[in-house]
């Protein structure tokens, strides 16, 4: 009875227990028991395979066993290349029933059973067990040894759609990046690739039918047949869907490149260097279009075998519509009122062709409601309530608005933006439309250098908020698991962590980056609807200044606040974070000077120097505010003024980036005479 | 006259003045003359290529656009997808005469003039304009603005033949390792890339006629047609002619993996995971052999566009051919006398099909020499006597032996190995046949992680020695050259340097890495024909340990060396360099203690406990030997032979690697009481 009660309450507020503080989970399992003892790792570690055994499976344990030899060295004995069904003295215990589809709302679920003898995976399908798999490698801890805790998980995803859009075509991202993404996708339990292949500035597939398509609209870089068969069975093999993303009617420049009389104005059109909305559109009166759109599509559909296919349909201004007197007399005389309906009738048209090919249509949620069948998904970016609006309506949506990790935004917005939060009003019915999510990395400034940065670990806790119960939520335990999450990538090839020393080591030309990266610590690129300013930012200009290397949410930052916020609240009891906040301050203080070295021998640098300066007199007023509230003294008549203006001038951004620290600092000198 | 004089001096001993040691020039050119003055870098950089203009070109200009920008974070105002002929108001011309064949031999120089308003760079050929704006870019400096320093430049290669082979087989190597390698080739105008492509541990190409092959012995790791092309124009596209090698006889266990029936021994044969000299071999006596390498070859012939075809060819030890009775008949029949007749026979056989499809065909220094035509060229690996020999009989050849970078040995020493020595008696008839040389990267123990820190910094060197006129030859500067390649490499999206963090923050679980990586600074992984011990290495072992981290050659300790080399000549006047070394060794005598909290973390790091120990002690001892000196006092009896067998004792290795500042520790010891 007593233990039957341990285990219910155990299961209930599981996760927010002591002991499971020190696990590194994530996205948290819904349901996790830990265990004494622990399964030491040797080298006789030996995986077999029961019931159903597929190649995913086979390459997934033997990917698991590499990653696992690769973090602790050990040489294992069991061959990687081996058969792993009816391997005898096995004690890794993988029990699959049967193949998983990938498609929308199959069983990921999983039950992991880690004793000191033995570890046993079991679940329904394989997609299950790879989640699985990536858990048990979360699990992996050391002491004189390597090993895993004895422990007993119940897991399934809270949400069936948990996507990532990457945009291939405002900056190209090869191969490469995009399989290091699906790695870390399937690191923390994301089952969509979103793939934005076509854009105003590339178009990004080989394209056979129409080969002028990519000859002419991609400057050379796009993805063949081969590399999209190879991408789409790379992320099969990790459990990943991919749904393709074809952009229409607008945001269709490089389309009309090659295809001019397929527009709603005449060309000649040429790739768009520039960032924005632009007007070059299809021409939805034009039945050449239709003919083009399904031939297109048909190819499309030999490479991308999933359910679901995004025709994009957002930012289509309609101006190349309003100006053609064709296009207005084919709307009276359909009784087409707007360029709405017009777009509706479009999409229509569109939906027919995808039918025919088994096909589901999916479409960014634009100003209206759509009149399309209600097999369509609709995807916001506009907000929650666009997203409840549609749901109510019929519709299955996606919420990807909260989640545009392109914006540089915190870590803990993201993760607090829950599709159905615990006080949803919704009706059961309406919940169940809303499939889930997706992060989106529109990558108007972002290369292969740089996105993963822009990327994760943002989106590690993005994953965690679509997979784990809606009750796990516990911020400081996020970003203590987060920093661990991060880490782990690496092993996986994601560069965020190390291309940042490369960053800071290119634009100190090679000398001591210490001073650099003091600095960058505390600063962030700013929130990027912001960015392209002063400068009209052209598509081949850099990203390798100091805005580039720059972290969103940086570390260091939400340390600094974290101490003057405890320090704070409770003064007398703070003498250790009162420390560390000094320790902080004097090497702000102090680091101008070191850095100005730097910049003098660095003319990139030449952008950051006046919020280098700024940076050490924000540290230099910190210090002198701790000092007025340690002695208790009153300073000066005016002081405090003159340095809320000093910080004031302090927020100005510069170099495209702003100083983050200046909020805690402000908070401390109002802190003075309290 | 003057002037002229001036002149003659200065391009006979141009590359030691003093001025010079300002550039960053790698490889040195044959002529460098610097002028007053600069070109200062604008948004107004403009580009105009003259005369003749290809694709290549082109690319190749937008690639520097793109460097350029990369480094300065400057928005040049010059569109890099415009045709750049006929640009109005160009400051930097690109004169060149036609297009250069990526064919043995051809003209590679080019004529590099700055002057402050205006850079011309003037070549024959395009492959010559792409060498020069590889240097036009290693010239770039800064002080308040970027600039190019004033300077005529005129050059050429000293050697036509100036490769790189990369063994993709014994770890795969997947394209964008390739890609970037070809890169930095291009960065230090290396133009063979002689790619490895079959051997006992993966056959890594795809084979439409027998399809079987790459099937059967790959585990899917290969290379498919695409791809092939892909990187061979990639590589043409910098200059560079790709190579293919086929090993043949020997080293062939995966290609009869999938057709046993034309081994010299019964089957069946599986995909070696060993390292060493394996017997299954081709029967030479088969006629199916030949039918089926015919096929084999005209397939592949449509991928290698190349002259020059290599069949490997190296330790076959011909113990299958010893023990088939009917290949010993055949012998007999045949006249043919030993193995080594057996494989010149089989060779006569292939060259004749290279023959019938335009290849001259290439292969490793076998024991004797061959009986071939004397189109045959010879790779030496066995010495520079061996290369002579195959000279003098009127073969061209390649030297390999000295170059193998997989083996961990010091740059100098590479350095040091020029095909033609200044003091070398060959006539030149005899001269003319040595081609170059080529650095080889075999790849028993590299993957993708590691290998370019295997290849890079030091092979920049060798492709000096082979470009480079064979005065130049000075240590230092070389060094001082060196660093500055090897950061810029990483614009190129080399890893050498940012993955030894990784690796690093990986061994030490993410905890802070100084105290592992002031340990990981002073050892070296074992010279590796030592290193498969005590392990019997599987291809499937993990390439994340200590050793694998441990770089070869590393700066530290050549500053270390240096700094103690200089002391002892001159200790009076050495006040600075003994700080220096006192610096060092304080550093390393506390960092035990440091390392050892993390060692005791991380089980990964036990097998360099010992070695981390020794650090200490030798540290400790080269303290006190430094106090003896100093204070001019005499140790106690015994000290020294004491210390120096501690000091032997610290020369075991541990993990497979080996501790390299004792030597400069027991000169230390040696200099007491002198």
């Amino acid at each position: 009875m007593k233990t039957i009660l341990f285990f219910l309450l155990i299961s209930f507020c599981l996760v927010n227990a002591a002991e499971l503080e020190t696990l590194n989970l994530m996205p948290v399992p819904e349901s996790v028991q830990l265990q004494r003892g622990k399964f030491i790792l040797t080298n006789d570690l030996k995986i077999s395979i029961e019931n159903y055994n597929g190649k995913r499976l086979d390459k997934a344990a033997a990917r698991f066993m590499h990653r696992l030899g690769g973090r602790t060295g050990m040489f294992f004995s069991q061959d990687f290349h081996l058969d792993k069904s009816k391997i005898s003295g096995a004690n890794l215990l993988i029990d699959v029933k049967r193949e998983g589809k990938l498609e929308l709302g199959e069983n990921e679920s999983y039950q992991l059973s880690v004793t000191e003898n033995k570890i046993k995976l079991t679940a329904e399908t394989d997609l299950g067990a790879l989640h699985g798999l990536e858990t048990l490698l979360q699990l992996l801890d050391a002491d004189t040894s390597y090993y895993f805790p004895a422990v007993e998980i119940t897991d399934q995803p809270r949400f069936q759609w948990r996507g990532l859009l990457i945009d291939v075509c405002r900056h190209f991202q090869p191969v490469e990046v995009i399989k290091r993404n699906l790695d870390a996708m399937a690191a923390v339990k994301m089952n969509v690739f979103h793939w934005h292949l076509t854009e105003d500035q590339g178009f990004r597939v080989e394209c056979k039918t129409y080969p002028k398509l990519h000859e002419m609209g991609s400057d050379g870089n796009y993805f063949t047949h081969e590399q999209i068969k190879d991408i789409v069975d790379y992320a099969a093999d990790r459990g990943i869907r991919v749904m393709p993303e074809f952009d229409l009617p607008g945001h269709a420049t490089t389309w009309l490149v090659a295809y001019p009389e397929l527009a709603s104005a005449p060309g000649p059109y040429n790739i768009e260097r520039n960032w924005g909305i632009f007007d070059p559109t299809f021409d939805p009166t034009n039945d050449e279009t239709y003919k083009f759109l399904e031939a297109f599509f048909k190819e499309m559909a030999t490479l991308f075998p999933d359910a679901y296919w995004h025709i994009g349909g957002d930012e289509n201004k309609g101006h190349q519509w309003d100006a053609n007197a064709k296009i207005q007399e084919f709307m009276k005389k359909n009784d087409l009122k707007d360029n709405h309906d017009l777009q509706n009738y479009f999409n229509l048209k569109l939906e027919k062709i995808l039918d025919k090919l088994g096909k589901t249509m999916v479409g960014w949620y634009t100003d209206k409601q759509p009149v399309l069948s209600k097999k369509y998904i609709i995807q916001s970016w506009k907000g929650r309530e666009s997203l409840y609006e549609s749901a109510r309506n019929g519709y299955r949506c996606l919420l990807s608005h909260g989640f545009y990790i392109d914006l540089i935004q915190p870590t803990s917005y993201h993760y607090a933006n829950d599709p159905i939060p615990p006080d949803s009003i919704l009706r059961d019915e309406v919940k169940k439309r809303i499939l889930g999510g997706e992060a989106t990395m529109w990558a108007e400034f972002v290369g292969p250098e740089t996105i993963d940065s822009r990327i994760w670990p943002r989106t590690a806790a993005i994953a965690e908020r679509l997979w784990s119960p809606g009750h796990i939520n516990d911020m400081d335990d996020l970003f203590r698991r987060l920093d661990v999450t991060s880490f782990r990538f690496e092993e996986l090839g994601l560069t965020h962590i190390k291309n940042y020393d490369m960053m800071l080591r290119r634009l100190a030309n090679n000398t001591n980056i210490d001073a650099l990266k003091n600095f960058v610590n505390v600063i962030e690129p700013l929130y990027t609807y912001s960015r392209d300013h002063p400068h009209v930012f052209k598509s081949y200009y850099p990203l390798t200044r100091v805005v580039d290397a720059a972290q969103p949410d940086p570390p260091v930052v939400r340390e600094f606040d974290s101490l003057v916020k405890d320090y704070l609240a409770d003064k007398t009891n703070s003498g250790d974070k009162l420390k560390a906040i000094v320790g902080w301050l004097k090497l702000w203080k102090a680091n101008h000077e070191l850095l100005n070295v730097t910049i003098k021998k660095s003319p990139v640098l030449n952008e950051i120097a006046t919020l280098s300066e700024d940076l050490a007199k924000c540290a230099g007023i910190g210090l002198e505010a701790l000092n007025y509230i340690k002695t208790n003294e009153n300073p000066d008549a005016g002081w405090i003024e003159e340095k809320l203006e000093t910080l004031k001038q302090a927020r100005v951004p510069s170099g495209e980036t702003e100083l983050l620290i200046v909020d805690s600092i402000e908070s401390l000198v109002k802190a003075i005479q309290q």
